[in-house]
């Protein structure tokens, strides 16, 4: 492999000569062999390419950049944007814990990336722009990583997250609309109780999931605050006058999302609550939807043996041993990815409750896990709902027979002839194997024709 | 101990004659020996006995249930509110998931307690109440619990969470107001770096803590949709028209709180995710807290070996075998309370996600760490706020001492010389242990004058 | 209430007059009032009487106090060990970080009332052994208090949580062996599947068991090693020679468990690994535990709308709405407590990880989770062994028909006519309802007889 | 792209015309389109290597599989164990909890390699080995899957975490042994405390890390047990008689350790608890790695407003904005590792606990994070060890001037004059800013001579 040298304050280094990066990100990448390499989240990256580019527009409108600078920073941020550049960041998410290397590794890559555009090779003749002094300008690593965190947060909540869920929730209401007049047997303890219809058993799924969406969109404000303009350690030293509120302006405009500069940025930098926060509520989501795609498995459970209330879609052979074999898969992928978000939100607690003093030090780790929940979570319930919530079909034989059976519409006696003698009943019937009807009258608690006009599981619902 | 004979519809149970609760209490006790006996949260009795009464007055108005039954009823709920009956309720947390032995050890003290208010012994003559036919009417321990858990989680998060958390947040503004001017030290990474006030860095704690009462508000309109009226499974069986929103009118009545019935009882019964919510809000305020805490013990470190840049109160000897030694006790129970709200809230998402059907089963679970971390963080604020956090003094001589020795006010140089020559000045004297001004001087890249006009500590922050 | 006046390095402080503990115990009382008073842990009270006796006879065997002390020393920890002065200990969890004042509350209990057992009245004449200079002889609150934490933490384990474990798991045992012939359906992803007897079903269950109890007993080689004579940071400084050795086989002399001095003091003071490393095994019993009772629960769902393929005892009513209700509520209360256990191990870990230098400061609240978590799986093994786990019965006419009905049987097929025939006789069942054997010779790729041959559902076992 | 047509049991899938994967492999592509693809570890590829593989030999060993068979399927084994077929694995882990069709894509790309090898094009030709019949001979999902968890998990601990942390250790353990006389400060609750040395606190880490390795070590025996021989449901159905032990001998030679059969094959399919058996060891090193991170941040702090009593490396410049900063970024990089170990651990637990009847559907998950805490805690102690903990100088100026200045050498005068002279002497020091030595002969306590005489650091310690 061919090399060149690039120099930081510490001295020189060997880089790949065919890459944009330089001194730093090649020490990170020496420095921090840890796990897979590239393994910082490209949504992060994306995050830093709107920054850099709001920066220097603001650098430029409040005069402490040029405009060919502003531009050329601008157009190296525009291809980072476009994915022409994802071969240009190979550090990893265990690096410093303020991401400073994630930092210059995109400033080295526009200030030589601009330079190449502007027709030398790399890192050959004067830069145009220069990495700290001009791509970095009015900026520090513990100002621009949290603001690429929220920027990258909150676009895949709005992109990934929230229509995954809501286009689960929407079939979710459809399915219970079309089955609200399905009466099935209920069930508490998983023991029967009395009846309910599957649209009921599904509008609570719904409902589970409305109150996860709005409790998201409540944590939303909160993470449209950005750390910019904060710089080293909240002060914003070494920044223009007006320039964190323009540059949150300008991430606004790039982003088409509503980011606001943080009213104290001193909270910005040394702490992360508002990934702690929307965290908790994707966690909240997957609590959720853990118990959601549970019942639905235990309600499909069969052919023969299980549950079989309803069906649902059958994707793939299910056993590469037993013939004829199908499995709620999708239930199985969505509930490994909750248990997943469960894990990550204590990563993440564990990380934001150990910041010090004026900067919190695992950003890194709690950016990827985020976005790690953020996707799967959106991810998981779109393949759920077109692998499975869609086609799920009530077995109305089955769910008949179930609710004709069941003990526990004596329920309905309990107004008419009181709490024990209606035990009674269904005990003698459990204990016989027999109808609460033959047992009701049996004891001569009611008349056959009394219970058939008592006990209709469909007035019970 | 002398004994009587209480029945339920499982057969006969000895009792202890001077307890008012009965059969199904009885039992339990048994049943559930599990941890030390009455484990089940006093504040889940007092919720009971609010529902109790409004469940009374509700079935009284809407016709299913005389005024003198209501009024009996609602003496004894009274009492139970006073504390008066305290010792009636023995049972643990670990029993029934539903609390269903919690709810009708209510309904068997009440009914006992009743009968004897009438003059008769306990379990004498025909009960006035029933426990099950009169003061269960129209509800099922599956609405009645999440109903209790509800009430008791929302009024300690006012009662209790927000005052202490309102309280240490308002010392906090006041200090960061108090020490506007106190210019200090830095740290990122732990290492020295650009300074700030000292009232700065205590705003950003203020400003944690007022995000987490943000969050913790808006969990409070998923917190205030009650259960009741939901009965068995949801459907409301057994319950007269109308009775589930005038319930929770009189719930909110009698609480002073804004409850309101459930939109969906499914979901009410069947998820607790208004617990998860809240809890991850209270998980959010431990993660502040651990941070402030932490820091504020770090700077107090010393007498002579440390940070010691504020002095904090000394409150008890440190040490029994160190004499004189004094330590930031207060800063340990808090992030010990820290740690424990956030094991609590991994024990609620883990009870939470795994609900069944038409119930939730780990319901005294997750109510009891609820209002565990509810407590603890509300006690422990108004605890640190008032032996710690109003005592906070910041040690003048030493942060003078700090600030001025810094290599890190090399950074107001970067607009003037450029990042590189600056790194170069702060390097050679960390490296001569000199300051920077002779080394600015010696490498010829700042005049003395310039040096002392462009960097002045008071005007970085 | 009366008051005598007591005094410590800070000062005078006012103590109830008829209470045992001094001033430092008083000021901790009022300095955290977090949480329910008195809740540190009784059974680290017991520890601190043990170590307080085993030093007491060590110091005076080394010289350093005399045998009137000793043995006054040892005669009120013995009546603490007995439970007479358990209204003594008046402190909660949430105090300083090191448990110095429980360690101080055991030394002026154990001082003032061997004053009184001398025939003076509390507080008064001439103390006969000092809290600090004799009962604390040799000691420190930072080698003291963990070295109670293990004694607490090692009796728990051998006497509540490995016999409670071992109850059940003995029972399991017993019923995989009752029921080694009872074939039935087996499950994989909640679908039916090959059979398995109902007694492989439960050695599996019985086989976890004891993975986890190795588990347990692998990490108490470590719980074993103590910290006494570690002192204020592992240094030793101010024991006599030989202390630490000899302190360690008087403590396990009194407990009868075998400890010994930790090889490494630092350690055993600066961390809690040990705690870590026993809850890691509490943890995976409770993994361990949930999968068993859920999976009982679910076998036993029904009585008519469920799995049914188990009775198991009916133990009380089990709604208050529902008549005849019975629910699986030892799994209930078992499940919560593994919940619990879950989040408890969080707490834990988070504590462990943030010790500072050469101590730890989360201790009481580590202490606290570890011996909620011992106890709750010892007494919950108990309760689910004693009215669940005996009763466990198979419900032979279900389990028959269901093996009978299920498709999975065509797997025996696979070695006889390849997967995808036998995958295509299922199929077509399934599809028709009918019988594998009906549309194995349908479909002509087996006749009746080898069906009969070959399909055994007791010969797939 | 081209395409060819592969069929499974549920018809015909189009898969691209270059690669091995069959039907089943491209429906999982298809059906779960949850985070990146490709995401399923190449470590479990390799396990699946390993067994089928052992699987060809046992088969052909015990009659069920011809040599020319058997040879197809290990050279392609060996293909995918050198990495020639890294771009035929495409799935995700977010798939069928059961990681059925991970093991179809092996058994699919085997056969097809298998067919090319021959001689044919992919798909063309009645196949040599068919994946189900003869690649999957003798093994379901069910227990593969398992099996190469279990091989993937315990290489990963042989091969990358325990030499990382054994090298961290050794390391420790020489600097523990170099600085064995370096008398220093101790500090506990981050105050003043008794000095002891330098070596004595980095004893305790490596102390830890030797009681972390011995419990990982402690948990291997149940990870060498494997589930390969139980099949479906754990009966073993359709295996020939011995292959369960015979295959765990070969997949023990072949990797070269000591795997067994597992003694209860139920256990081994429904409950993955030696992974969290394990994974709870990797969490107990996390807890410890994090506190000797943090505590070597905190020593290294400064240069000069922290404690600076040790000096680490210098390997990247520390900051975007501030000139010369260098920072402990092994420490931070350390530190987010354990924070994620301690989410993973979470994740594990909530899937581990939630198997249901025969099998656990969390496999994928569970074997995901288990590997990404073992290499990241393997490269991440080797990182910090070769980048820091090898450079860590005590700096001797500093650490003599704290501890010559500290007030806690008090300590040494308590058996000489008791707790409360010194404890005045103490106070009165730190109240007057003077010498302990000035306060204690100004009180008349102690001679000057006695006090050089007793108040000795260096026999402190």
């Amino acid at each position: 492999m061919k090399f060149r040298i690039e120099k930081d304050t510490l001295g020189e280094v060997q880089v790949p000569a065919d890459k944009y990066w330089g001194a730093q990100t090649e020490r990170s990448r020496n420095n921090f062999k840890i796990g897979a390499s590239a393994s910082m989240p490209t949504a992060i990256i994306m995050g830093f390419a709107y920054l850099k580019k709001a920066a220097a527009y603001t650098n430029c409108d409040l005069g402490v950049l040029n405009t060919e600078k502003r531009d050329a920073i601008a157009t190296v941020c525009d291809e980072i944007l476009e994915g022409k550049l994802d071969d240009q960041f190979p550090l990893v998410i265990w690096q410093t814990g303020s991401g400073t290397q994630s930092n210059m590794n995109v400033n080295e890559v526009i200030a030589n990336r601009a330079q190449v555009l502007k027709g030398f090779e790399i890192g050959e003749g004067e830069p145009l722009v220069k990495a700290n002094d001009d791509v970095n300008k009015s900026q520090s690593s513990n100002d621009t990583f949290p603001t690429a965190m929220h920027i990258a947060a909150y676009k895949s909540i709005i992109d990934i997250t929230i229509p995954g869920v809501e286009k689960l929730r929407d079939t979710l209401d459809i399915k219970a609309k079309e089955f609200h007049n399905v009466v099935k047997i209920g069930r508490t303890h998983l023991m029967d109780a009395t009846p309910l219809t599957l649209g009921q058993e599904l509008s609570g799924y719904a409902a589970q999931l409305n109150h996860g969406l709005k409790a998201l969109k409540n944590t939303l404000a909160h993470l449209s605050e950005i750390a910019l303009g904060g710089t080293a350690v909240g002060t914003g030293l070494n920044t223009p006058k007006g320039y964190d509120v323009k540059v949150a302006e300008y991430i606004a405009k790039f982003t088409g999302l509503p980011f606001i500069t943080a009213e104290n940025k001193f909270e910005a930098l040394a702490a992360h609550d508002a990934i702690v926060e929307s965290h908790g509520a994707l966690k909240q989501l997957a609590v959720s939807l853990n118990k959601i795609a549970n019942d639905i498995r235990m309600l499909a459970s069969g052919p023969r043996s299980g549950i079989g209330e309803i069906l649902i879609p059958e994707n793939e052979p299910g056993s590469s041993i037993m013939p004829g074999k199908v499995n709620p898969t999708q239930c199985e992928a969505l509930t490994m990815v909750c248990a997943q978000v469960l894990g990550n939100d204590v990563a993440i607690s564990v990380g934001g409750m150990q910041g010090h003093y004026e900067l919190n030090v695992f950003k890194p780790m709690m950016a990827a896990n985020f976005l790690q929940s953020a996707r799967l979570l959106g991810d998981a319930c779109v393949s759920f709902d077109e692998h499975c919530a869609q086609g799920i079909e009530p077995n109305y034989k089955r769910i008949k027979e179930l609710v004709d059976n069941s003990l526990m519409l004596v329920t309905a006696l309990n107004t008419k002839i009181g709490y024990y003698k209606a035990a009674e009943i269904a005990q003698t019937a459990h204990k016989n194997g027999t109808t609460l009807k033959e047992e009701a009258v049996s004891l001569g608690y009611v008349t056959a024709e009394d219970f058939d006009n008592w006990v209709k599981p469909e007035e019970m619902i």
